[in-house]
């Protein structure tokens, strides 16, 4: 099953590459990882979608816990949690279909951040399921490109969060 | 600088280690990466943040192409594009501050998430600094828990999108 690994890490160069190398040295295929800024300046915070049973978790999250400048992994599946992705997809629309199509957009909360002679570019978040479900819909107008972030997750309510982690 | 770099590479394991490992050992440091799909299946585009030079940049490049699976590499920096960042805060928001935090949330455009009795969180996309200017005003209620993605980045307009990332 897909599982949802959080890895808090100190920002040292170098240290990405170590975590995703040892999950390629495992044979785990990354679904989705996405890495940026904390709230506690100097860590960072990688969040991974890996295909793993849960024994297999369990390995990784030990050997992730090992690696130089790692500071915390938490295996979030399961647990009460908001995951959102975000992708921006650029779609044909000439002016006769513009209205059209902002109007699929509407229905998706998704918002219209470029628009251009021929074109537009649409901003949504959500979950898979939903950035999917628009992509569906606009398909038939032709998708031109799009790009979007893996999932990043966080637990809900305001239970204790660890120190190392804590802005 | 600040460079954005897009790759485009086709999703078999290994490829993003590839790419990260090779910024590593020459020495960038990465200030943000996102990696998720594109509207061709089997392809994936990595968005890069880099602190480089020109000249730098296209040493880069020139490295990045020579890599097993990639197919495509974009340097965007001074084009006109859409930069956009996810990010999820937990804030502190007892009942009877709850109504001002979430008009604070308003005036960014941010999202409330989750509500639960003694803490919320917000979604928000935008730049870098909207992002910075919302983390500014919640900062005296509490941050909790913050996690951000990097940016994701898409040419304006409808010019030609090369063939081996069309979908």
């Amino acid at each position: 099953m897909m599982r949802t690994i959080i890895v808090h890490v100190e920002d040292k160069p170098g240290v990405l590459a170590r975590v995703v190398s040892l999950f390629r040295r495992r044979g785990y295929n990354i679904e989705s990882l996405t890495v940026g800024h904390s709230a506690r300046p100097g860590v960072s915070r990688i969040t991974l979608v890996v295909e793993a049973d849960e024994d297999a978790a369990r390995r990784i999250e030990a050997n992730v816990y090992k690696l130089v400048n790692v500071l915390l992994v938490e295996d979030i599946t399961g647990e009460a949690a908001v995951v959102r992705e975000m992708a921006l997809i650029k779609v044909k629309a000439d002016p006769a279909r513009r209205a059209e199509i902002l109007q699929l957009g509407d229905v998706f909360r998704a918002r219209a951040v470029d628009v251009a002679a021929t074109s537009l570019v649409f901003e949504i978040t959500g979950t898979q399921d939903k950035i999917d479900g628009l992509l569906d819909v606009l398909a038939p107008y032709g998708v031109l490109e799009m790009v979007r972030t893996g999932a990043l997750a966080m637990t809900r309510g305001a239970e204790a969060v660890p120190e190392v982690i804590a802005a």
